[in-house]
């Protein structure tokens, strides 16, 4: 990497908590505006995203970038909409900062308020889908925080494009156009420059597949929040009712198969496996879905797969499952203590009792008792917009929306009080 | 390191992990009276933990300790019954876990509460003083959390007595012993691996020096909880009383000059310092303080050393003090931006507007108008026993109490739904 590259990105850094100082000084109408005046921008030059959009399909193309890929990088003239339409929601929602957490006077009259406040300066790493620019961009600023942008390579020219509009847009605002921040170059190492740079970021956000959440966590300083992959597990208990147990299946695994809440490992206890394993293959056989099982599955259902270690960690994000049998609801929380992401965890059983003890053994950001796991996300539990799902246990858990992206301060506000 | 030492570290992390689970399973009562005899057994025991410390304390001499690194190895009957008392006042605060932050129940009837939970497994890493041992174990196991010591090597009998005493009391209650680690290996390496057993580790908490605290920092892929590094700033605004100014800044550089709250730097606006100057070098001088100033300061204190780059970042935990003296607040913040570590900051100012603005640009966990930064601390604030005092922004903020060693689970209760 060239020493320019690292100073214009540090440059960028630079500049981007000057501006989340300025944006700190801003009303929530004066955001609310910008938000929204962005969103306007956007709609109107819709054209000109598409046509930079066309060029990045064009070179996913000549790559042979698989449909999936190709469909997460397509823009049209509705998905430009949806994420203009999401910034709107934004404005609406209400201000995550300068609220007062709680207040109290001391016995010799320091009066101390805990006040929520921006994080500061958010670094954003994602991947093809180009709605992610405008979606963290809007988070961010309303929350009263900078961002720094750093999409995948394949977006880049849409991703340009619609940044060179929301800093056009901004320009018009109070908000700085410096508080967006988008680094172009495509080189790996500028990434990484992001993940130490801890004296301008303040959190990074990792957003997309396994390996770029791991390549972050693992190489960063800069503080990370962990997001999005999700090995869920669907556990069916000894006295789980079929009728719960096989629909919720089908749907967390079928409902979208490329997300991160979709289940990934079915754990069966082998006396339900015993008398229903027939229905549940049947299903599996109807749903076309690829089977890799243990023994037992294996030599009830040819149609199966032997899983291999691979398999019990695998997030297929697509119609495959592995099945594993075991004796007790101890064993199904040990396999998913190994291999789970601490995601969505279920456990389908009319036994309150071992729905208890699972919910209260198992270790994950949502624990569902006889519901699909398909619900953990911002939209399904009435959050509105979300920045990302955590799957770390500090500071946010779950779905998180404007006020993860938030801190507090202590403001303690005296006459002369000095500690005796 | 040999392969031995290595399988047996990751051992203590699994052990504590599964003990973890089974503190899960207790009741606050259960928590409460193992709390109360690990503290009766310390007392009891009292004379064994000061045997073991005059161990260390030969060592510590030997080896030509400071006196003030002997002065936090020495335990005497007095403190012993400290830390005990403070495990007694442990077990009255509230239980921070099984508490519903949220409760509410989507239109398909799928119930939604959001409880707290402990961590998990809670990696303690610290310096000399042996009542963090004692401390460290009370907040984790109050707050369901199994707790991995690992301390100084300088205090080393100290703490193995003490984690002795504490087993063998926690051998008489519910809370199993394994919930309580301790590495007694003092080599360096040893601890390293405590910073990447991401599989069983939930968080890392290093207390002591800043050397420490960053090379945990730096290296961890563990989570950690940052604390304590003070480079504190007091800052003396245009419109600053003189009563309240000088008195203000006493109390913050001498009253405990090496902890962390302590004030490090004075920041002067001119048109105060060209006023009262006379009046500040004065006390400076009555109260033995060693000053490193920028030119200003030097032309008109001749005891005075010309500051270097090094002790605008210095924290000196003993008395000494830079002093710079500023055109604006601007440049004050500024400065405070450079040098700070987001730990406590404070403004001496009758100018409110100054003060707000202050308040608002600075980036710290404590800002105080008109007070000494002596207050950011558990006890003063009002809060129990602390774990330490957080400077990074996200998770917990400021002084941490048993709130901080939590985490949220969402707990979804269905009768069948799934996503449409």
């Amino acid at each position: 990497m060239s020493i320019a590259t690292t100073n214009l990105i540090e440059q960028q850094a630079i500049e981007a908590k000057k501006a989340a100082k300025i944006l700190n000084l801003l009303s929530t109408e004066e955001k609310n505006e910008a938000i929204l005046h962005v969103a306007s921008m956007l709609k109107k030059n819709a054209n000109l995203i598409l046509k930079a959009n066309k060029l990045d399909l064009i070179k996913g193309e000549k790559a042979n970038f698989t449909s999936a890929l190709i469909d997460r990088l397509t823009l049209t003239h509705e998905r430009i909409n949806d994420f203009a339409d999401g910034l709107c929601q934004v404005a609406e929602l209400e201000d995550p900062t300068g609220i007062v957490k709680s207040s109290w006077t001391l016995e010799n009259g320091l009066k101390v308020d805990t006040v929520t406040v921006p994080l500061g300066v958010i670094g954003m790493i994602y991947e093809a889908r180009p709605n992610v620019t405008v979606d963290a961009t809007g988070l961010a600023l309303k929350s009263g925080n900078a961002v720094i942008l750093k999409g995948g390579s394949s977006a880049l020219e849409s991703n340009k494009m619609i940044v060179q509009i929301m800093h056009n847009a901004l320009e018009e605002t109070r908000i700085p156009k410096e508080a967006v921040q988008f680094i172009s170059s495509t080189n790996r190492e500028v990434t990484k420059q992001l993940f130490t740079m801890k004296e301008h970021i303040d959190v990074l956000i990792p957003r997309g597949g396994a390996s770029l959440i791991s390549a972050v966590v693992n190489n960063a300083t800069v503080p990370v929040l962990e997001t999005g992959v999700g090995n869920c597990h669907i556990y069916i208990d000894a006295n789980a009712d079929i009728n719960k147990a096989l629909p919720i299946f089908i749907n967390a695994k079928t409902d979208r198969p490329a997300v991160c809440n979709a289940a990934e490992t079915l754990i069966v206890h082998e006396e339900w496996f015993n008398v229903h394993h027939k229905q549940l293959f049947e299903m599996l056989k109807e749903q076309g879905i690829d089977v890799f099982g243990d023994e037992a599955v294996v030599n009830s259902f040819p149609m199966a797969s032997l899983a291999t270690e691979k398999d019990w960690a695998e997030e297929y994000l697509g119609l495959g499952i592995a099945i594993k049998t075991v004796k007790s609801v101890d064993e199904a929380i040990d396999h998913i203590d190994q291999y789970g992401t601490k995601h969505s965890e279920a456990v389908i059983t009319d036994n309150a009792e071992t729905a208890k003890y699972f919910m209260s053994q198992v270790d994950a950001a949502a624990i569902y008792h006889n519901a699909s796991t398909r619900f953990t996300d911002g939209g399904a539990l009435g959050f509105g917009a979300e920045i990302g799902i955590s799957t770390q246990k500090l500071h946010a858990r779950g779905p998180m929306g404007l006020p993860a992206l938030t801190t507090v301060k202590y403001l303690m506000s005296g006459t002369g009080q000095i500690r005796e």
